[in-house]
């Protein structure tokens, strides 16, 4: 497991974790207290599906750690961002090629959470994500994602396109998805890649874009726009993966 | 535009429009009416982006048609369910062999927005889902699906397995995805073709997966169980595209 537990007690402690998204798996309220804050904390609780045990003063007290629990105990999970190197050293041990998936901007946590997913089970190695302009490891993502944090390295980073630049340097490939691509059919997109998904809204930024050795059309053959951007995600893994395959039908 | 819009007038008629789920565009609300329900009724707009106009009695008296509209006046939308016709007829008019989505029981409504998008995006003519145990074309999902529900027919059938059955004696071919299948890569996916995709916590149920020619597994490199349902119908979509193409590099 990538994360640890800990705990967190008080009123205003509980509170604000549940309203930075916080993972709460558990909630401890003391037996008949419910007056504003508690009633408050047990919606937000609801809200993301907590498990709420309502016990005896006694057993709260001995639970506390810190002496003032104010009826209220959670038990919260703290997800360890990892580093690059976890990612290099993941491949390595499976004896592949790198593959990173690089998340320029995903603001709506349940994309992200999708998208994570897809990264484990399309056998990318990790996932990177920029510490500013998007959405953090938040209990919606962590639902979203079914596990998959649990096993999957995200890493944060300061600036993409550095990033990237980086990578390069250590023999790594980059495509992105944009509609102005080349259709990902006629792509080579096997060997050491990192596949950059855009933010919802805008795509992948100039920058990013720039950076990048190949863009990626998906074939559209309809009449709106784009596909939600975790499908997209999903779709353009699926053709390295299908590249990657030993036997693939080509 | 597949979609006809009516006005909704009277406190409860619109708050039971909101409860069920309905596409509300816009709500128009009497200035200095905020009584509870008329409160409960903007809350419940809030959450759906609804756009809210405050306007004066004398404008709302004009607006109305029945004389009653007690403050409040929403205009919804009426999705209009298509028919299986239609679906044949889009193929025939684009000259295609048909290729149609069939939903066995999504019920998180953003999955079925999402999927809806990816039908019209990958060329599909048309998408079935079940009359019972299945989210049906509310407000979220319209919002999920980026306009696909304008262009893209959806047919709401009673029993998919017998629907599976009348579309096999038009000379359909059927797949599901299912993990225990064969891998994608190695059927074939071309021709007149139906798609189905299972619910998001039961996969395809027991009779409709018998009902199916082949049974379609995406590879799985991962550590956790399965794709988000929404990603995996793209990813399955995207197959058949693939195969479907003039020229694939096979």
């Amino acid at each position: 497991m990538r994360y640890e537990e800990y705990t967190l007690e008080g009123r205003n402690a509980v509170l604000e974790a549940f309203r930075a998204g916080k993972t709460i798996d558990k909630l401890y309220i003391q037996d008949g207290c419910h007056d504003g804050i508690i009633n408050t904390i047990t919606r937000e609780a609801r809200k993301t599906d907590t498990i709420i045990s309502y016990v005896a003063k006694e057993r709260m007290d001995q639970m506390s750690t810190t002496g003032s629990h104010q009826g209220v105990i959670a038990q919260a999970a703290a997800y360890e961002y990892a580093d690059i190197e976890d990612i290099f050293a993941a491949a390595e041990r499976k004896q592949e090629p790198p593959f990173i998936f690089l998340l320029d901007g995903i603001e709506d946590p349940h994309n992200l959470g999708a998208i994570i997913r897809t990264a484990n089970l399309s056998g990318a190695h990790g996932v990177i994500i920029p510490k500013r302009r998007a959405a953090g490891l938040t209990a919606t993502v962590v639902k979203a994602s079914a596990g998959a944090l649990n096993y999957t390295p995200v890493v944060k980073v300061t600036n993409m396109s550095q990033t990237i630049k980086e990578l390069k340097q250590r023999g790594m490939w980059f495509v992105c998805a944009d509609m102005a691509g080349e259709t990902m059919y006629d792509l080579n997109l096997t060997g050491p890649i990192g596949l950059v998904i855009g933010s919802e809204g805008e795509g992948v930024s100039r920058l990013v874009r720039e950076s990048c050795d190949m863009i990626a059309a998906i074939p559209m053959r309809g009449d709106i726009d784009s596909l939600n951007a975790s499908v997209a995600a999903g779709v353009l893994a699926y053709e390295i993966v299908r590249q990657r395959l030993p036997e693939t039908n080509g």
